[in-house]
């Protein structure tokens, strides 16, 4: 790994330097959109970092390759965005609200890393996060400026959008090898608090994700929409963990990520007039979509259709997001409304979560594609999920290292003695 | 626990909802009150959640119930709030404002869950939330409507109030089996690491949430008093924390939970002129009583008055509460000032104490009598601190270390033998 | 240490509560700020509190000293910087600007903390605090109100301050015991992953502490210039890091430090029109740098020059700050600016930093001579690095769970066998 990997990251930063050079210019808006910026930015790496820290061997992937993921991309973000959005006489203007599309926009590729989580190296991840946010900043472009739909959540351009990349992603790279489940695709007991610490602060700012790019006039509406919507989703979350358990009880994956199900679901439609009513249904029914996916189709989608999602980014931003593509829909055919004097229609908006989804399967398919050529060097089914592929990890630390090999010592002293 | 939780959390959740659908709707605020908002958010989330996984073996209940609380207990104190203050029409406004004193209700919960953590299931702890809220807003409603004492940072109506709420349930609640300390009721080196999230995500905090609701022009005020109050506090806390042990040693769960006391303590006279200096004064002597609390208290309450209370907050909520309304008696006996046009008098502020601590020993043993039915099904003492009689819990994480761990003894024996 | 500690911990107290009782008053300012200085707060006590957490058994010294130095430094920087600035009519005004000032001041202390860690005791670190704020305000007040130079994110001030500063006091405290690296210098798997909090939470805030002070106008420019300079940093960092490891493996203790560098090297010049081109072009540099120096530089500084470094503050503070300061220089050298009415000059630049180094240098080798007075009670070369030092450290998660588990474990293979 050790020149693939530096050689590509000097060469694109080099790239990016220079093109920051060429094109990149402040823009004089003012700061009052940062306090949103600031919380967008501590949920692509508090909170998707540390959701995915859940791994008893993975953590320093998971937080650390999650930070160079999105310090990467948002670079790129950057770029990607302004050249589509056309900026000024050829320069692309420079302000918070940039850089919260450019942090947004490395949401896609962290939400794939969860689907590839453990089976990919940061070659890889490089290679995906510069392709998928490509072809998320074309999307997005299509979804917003072509077929004029509203999303000011994400719930389609980012979430279902960064799930289908990844899923497809992952089937492209089918690990056989896998199938019984790897003795380290497991969490350990500290390892899923550290993950909690993720799960809580998304869950916390979400209102401020969905809000960060509305309308000063609708920015109260959203939150409190996100706010009720997060809420009832949580409840519902502990109900239908406990239902499915024969024993009652909570299971953590579904705390960690399936709470979280209402924040996705209501993007789309946050800043409508739908009422905290209508919000929590949105959050309830994702809440169950979402443990009933992790709970049933998981397992079904690596076994029967080869799909292995380690984080189960299906259920937590994959149907979610489509859900929240549907309630907009819904909402625009029952209720007319206009945003930024256009005209919502459902017609807008099937085409805006149709076209997403469709391009990220083909886009996610083209990318696993590329990243199974051999000359990213793939990591050994054996290595997977195992931080000492890629880090300098502590000796001592490697509790289950002393654990395991416990009787293997023990076997080695005794063949000694 | 497995239908009688899901269902009734299902039940209550769905009632929410409809009481959602038939009274709330948006109140046009702007969002001026967006940035206090997600400070308390993130305390009652963050701050009470990871201060409770102190206990080597029950972080997942400390965090992820605390999120279940809280995420039903805001819905229900939004309803609870809106009902009493009348609202337009028979409708509920939501706003941000609303949403800070949703988030604010939850911490009463929050405080008496502290005080029975690791003696009650879920399902009681939803019962005590519903109860616990219900009698808060009509506490709160009576101090600041009725009585029209001053309390901007809640040291009575919420500190004190969640305090002896709690003690009067762990009273009614008592386990004499727990009398000798039980095995798991003590922390371990990370989760004494994972509860100082906790302490320092409240402590910072902690001017946002005593100024949260504070009137515009007092909001400066208010927040360099706590920040003070709080300094000096800590200083304080780790000096006579230092004192009281015969090698001088710190102790860590005086410096999780005293070095707040300050905070508490300066809630009720936050936002009059008191100057740093008094609310220095405050800090300090509320941190000298929570360590004296903490050191000598705490153990005879337990032994001779049979209240168990796990994590102190008698010493953290309870006297600091007292100290915070006393505080605010002296100060308006000695300094006339006028709060929304209405005179405050120590008399007043008396009242306000005292029935709040009346309102709160009588709600909290009637709901401990209720929690006490043997329908919701008691944990056994020996079940009690330990997640795994609710939750999934890795089992890696726990034989792993028994593993290493015998290794290394067992070689040391042998070395002796 | 019981008496020592509190009595000296008590007696500053009580003398900083009569001097805010002589000197402190509100200041009406609005709470613009607030934001700013929240922050800041997180900076200061999540961020190097838990960056520093990442040594196995130090972990509550980390996070808890940091917390008392950062409370008790607080007030004093207050207090200094009052007396140092004027004030109205010899009455130090307190607002949300100063408590920002005042949090920054601490920073230098913490910085220092980092150089020493492991290797002193609560009422050094009390000292050194107390000190070096009180070098720090004189050299502040020098380098903005004499030379009149520009450092809005203070890279020479307070980065490049207080590593000198640190590097000054353990030189004099130079144990050559510890030659041999201790068994206790080293992470473990999972304090590695509570040091990314830390590392992560500076990172996300960096673009406010160097925007804090900055004049309204030009906090757009800070915020920007500083986001990308750090995320140039980053990538720059990981492929550095992998570069120099003989497999190409990251190195944890970069990734949590040297990823910073680029928010401490862009700091002087944050606010100056200097694109994000030449941001990133700091930053860039800021990475190699801070990687090179953990790699090649503290290790000869330690076994040549006596200088033992236990954070490398030399690396993310030290060379970074220089590199700032040299960046000022140039800057100003080429493009003519003028803030606050007066003209930046390289020369006045290049004094600033001369002058702060010098300052540093010398006020951290008379405060080393100081601490190395007998009458503070050393630790041990044995128990450096060792929390139980100076508190009471749960047993079980050492060895008591090691015992009872073993024992169990123990009889139960007995009983099968």
């Amino acid at each position: 790994m050790r020149f693939k990997f530096s050689i590509i990251a000097l060469l694109l930063e080099v790239v990016f330097i220079i093109l920051f050079g060429l094109f990149a210019e402040y823009d004089d808006e003012n700061i009052t959109l940062y306090p949103f910026f600031k919380d967008v930015h501590l949920m692509i790496f508090i909170g998707f970092g540390f959701l995915m820290t859940f791994l008893k061997k993975y953590g320093f992937t998971s937080v650390g390759v999650n930070m160079l993921i999105a310090a990467f991309g948002l670079q790129w973000g950057t770029l990607m965005q302004g050249f589509l959005h056309g900026g000024r006489g050829g320069k692309i203007p420079v302000n918070i609200k940039s850089m919260i599309n450019a942090d947004f926009s490395t949401a896609t590729a962290l939400i794939s890393f969860g689907a590839v989580l453990g089976k990919t190296n940061p070659v890889q991840m490089l290679l995906l996060t510069f392709l998928e946010i490509t072809v998320f900043a074309v999307n997005e472009h299509l979804v917003t400026e072509i077929f004029q739909a509203t999303d000011i959540g994400a719930s389609m351009t980012i979430h279902a959008f960064g799930a289908y990349f990844g899923l497809a992603v992952t089937l492209i790279l089918y690990r056989p090898g896998l199938k019984n489940k790897h003795e380290n695709e497991e969490s350990s007991y500290h390892s899923d608090i550290f993950a909690m610490i993720g799960t809580l602060f998304l869950w916390l700012f979400w209102p401020s994700f969905n809000s960060a790019i509305a309308d000063e006039n609708d920015k109260n509406k959203t939150i409190i929409n996100t706010y009720y919507a997060l809420a009832a989703c949580a409840v519902i979350t502990f109900a239908i963990s406990s239902l499915l358990d024969q024993r009652g009880k909570f299971s953590m994956v579904l705390i960690q990520n399936a709470t979280l199900a209402g924040g996705v679901a209501v993007g789309t439609c946050a800043d409508l007039t739908i009422y905290p009513f209508a919000a929590m249904c949105i959050g309830s029914i994702a809440g169950i979509i979402s443990v009933l996916g992790f709970h049933f189709l998981t397992p079904v989608l690596a076994s029967k259709l080869r799909i292995q999602d380690t984080c189960g980014v299906h259920n937590l931003h994959g149907l979610p997001g489509i859900l929240g593509g549907i309630a907009g829909i819904i909402v625009t055919a029952i209720q007319p409304q206009t945003k930024k004097g256009v005209q919502l229609t459902a017609g807008k908006q099937a085409a805006a979560l149709g076209s997403t989804i469709g391009i990220a399967l083909l886009g996610g398919a083209l990318t696993g594609a590329i990243l199974k050529l051999p000359i990213w060097g793939q990591v050994s089914d054996q290595n997977c999920f195992d931080d000492s592929a890629y880090w300098e990890v502590p000796e001592e630390g490697k509790l289950h290292e002393i654990n395991s090999n416990h009787y293997d010592e023990h076997s080695r002293f005794e063949a000694i003695m």
